[in-house]
């Protein structure tokens, strides 16, 4: 990563700080630490964070297993018989507050509460989570990229439904093909679900063997040079019944007039309300139980929900998902979902697999 | 679960509460849920906890998504909008100290300090950590269970070593061979190391190929029925050299004399100085560089060390590893690893897969 790029994500996270009247904030998320530094550490149990000061000054502690990184940054090492809260006093205001990320395990709040180091403490992600919501262009890039490579693992899960196949199978089949494209891994487990399994929108891939003539939901997602793609497709093996075509087009009507709507300035509860209002209207209402779609990025799921409680702003570079669903338990659910990136005056969406009714032979 | 073991397990960590001064207890870690209720649940960002009182209360508090499971307790039931951590307080004496989880994270200490519920807030997961770490009859046989069939595959990962295969394709081989025997999944992601490779022990799996004549080391565990194994061999693919055969015994040795003090009464710190005496006084001192073992059960990695540093005394019914290694950069890694069960009177080892020196042809 150009030191150009880190710098600019360090200044946006200061701006943010000072908006939410923050002068000293420690950053605890290591995707977060991944995002501001180009350092990747996974500290299992151990404190790993980045102490942001109003002041410019950015400090890196890191325990000493996992070396003293070159990142441009002062790095303050310590061991594990050390009292690695304690170390970050000296860097501290006491008369100010200090801002943690929401995840930071208790242990170490409770032992800089203990000290203490600030005047109080407050939940403080904010600031950078608002910052990673709206893509730089780099990342930008990225998203496109991840999710061409999602279009075409998808042309490939495709080909691999066929009756007699199980989802646990054809799960593995779709891990293997996102390896074999170059994906480091998953975004999330793929959910792959027949017939009325994908009634549950939370479905665990079981044994069961696929049926010629039972819809298959595919909702899958691949990690292409660190970035995260998301993509919902509903197959159908043998000709829709009526039912199943009309809830279908329903479905693909409430994603595209969400898309549509999408460009700056939007809110996210505006296309929540849009495309529940589609599903609504023609009696299906209450079998679409979920919010709309979630930010993505470095994470599947990041900062900032696409619901009808959120009255977050579209802007150019925010990245998100649409993905609308109609779930009738004991008969079959349909969800179709594209990723879009917000634009200067609309938005790209990621996904160029068809929507159309597919039937595979 | 039967009723009778909830009860117990629930009443030990009433005990432990009483012992650290706690008279309310945040339990959040969600295997120790499953522990105390037999309930599995991943809450993913959703707050998710058991509230336990020393007047012998218990209340789960679980978002509404996951339904209004039926453990035997009352059930406090949210939803998305509400204020989660406000839930509790009506349980709560604001005059008492509360303890929450090691790894509670802030968003939902900082909101609960901000009501206020409690006079202090501390770190209380021990109070779970010291009882899930003495395994009652039904846990002990099924790390008894688990284990064997750990040492059932390790035969068949042995089989799977020979020249031209690569360390991922060896990983992928033993994940397959632990499913195949049951195992809902590996413990942690296998470590592979071929030559050099073994002398890092936090190495990473890589596309190097096995060539005749190099060793190869395996730490390796599965799930079995809810509880983990955890075992590692070094093996020999041509007659080991006359350093590598004294390196060997020596690590065997550390292993050996390690295992043989176990029994109740013993400290952590004694296990683990004895096994690195064996190794210092050869002059390997250096190169064994970790702590000698860990607790496990239905994690891997459980509260309690075998360390240099933990006082901890071994009881019965307590399960630990011991697995003292020597890493000799650029040339080769040695570690033997059993899991060992305190009995009454001695130590039950859980690994009966030969730790001679084996040279797989």
């Amino acid at each position: 990563m150009p030191t150009k790029k880190k710098l600019t994500r360090l200044e946006r996270v200061r701006a943010e700080m000072a908006a939410h009247g923050l002068t000293q904030l420690v950053v605890s998320d290591p995707m977060t630490i991944f995002y501001l530094t180009g350092l990747r550490i996974d500290p299992g149990e151990r404190m790993y964070c980045l102490l942001l000061s109003s002041d410019g000054s950015a400090r890196l502690f890191v325990n000493r297993l996992f070396g003293t990184p070159d990142v441009g940054l002062p790095v303050i090492n310590f061991d594990d018989t050390d009292d690695a809260p304690a170390l970050l006093a000296p860097y501290l205001n006491v008369e100010k507050a200090l801002g943690v990320d929401k995840d930071w395990p208790a242990r170490f709040l409770l032992r800089l509460q203990e000290l203490p180091v600030a005047r109080e403490y407050r939940v403080g992600s904010i600031c950078c989570d608002m910052v990673r919501a709206v893509k730089d262009e780099a990342e930008q890039q990225a998203m496109i990229r991840s999710s061409q490579v999602n279009d075409s693992c998808m042309v490939e899960f495709a080909a691999a439904i066929h009756p007699g196949v199980t989802e646990r199978q054809l799960a593995e089949k779709i891990l293997a093909i996102y390896k074999a494209h170059g994906c480091s891994g998953p975004s999330f487990e793929p959910i792959v679900a027949f017939a009325d399994d994908a009634a549950d929108p939370h479905h665990q891939n079981s044994d069961r063997v696929l049926q010629r003539g039972e819809m298959v939901l595919l909702d899958v997602g691949g990690v292409y040079q660190d970035y995260c793609s998301d993509m919902t497709r509903t197959f159908f093996t043998a000709e829709p019944t009526e039912k199943q075509r009309q809830v279908y087009e329903l479905v693909r009507l409430a994603n595209e007039t969400a898309e549509k709507l999408v460009r700056p300035g939007v809110r996210m509860c505006e296309l929540d309300v849009a495309a529940r209002n589609v599903i609504f209207e023609a009696g299906y209402g209450k079998y679409f139980n979920h919010r709309l779609g979630h930010f993505i990025g470095l994470n599947d799921h990041e900062y900032g929900d696409v619901s009808s409680a959120s009255r977050l702003e579209a802007k150019p570079g925010m990245c998100f998902s649409i993905e609308p669903g109609i779930y009738l338990p004991g008969e079959f659910g349909v969800r179709i979902e594209d990723l879009v990136l917000v634009t200067e005056d609309g938005c790209r969406i990621l996904n160029a697999y068809p929507k159309e009714i597919t039937v595979l032979k």
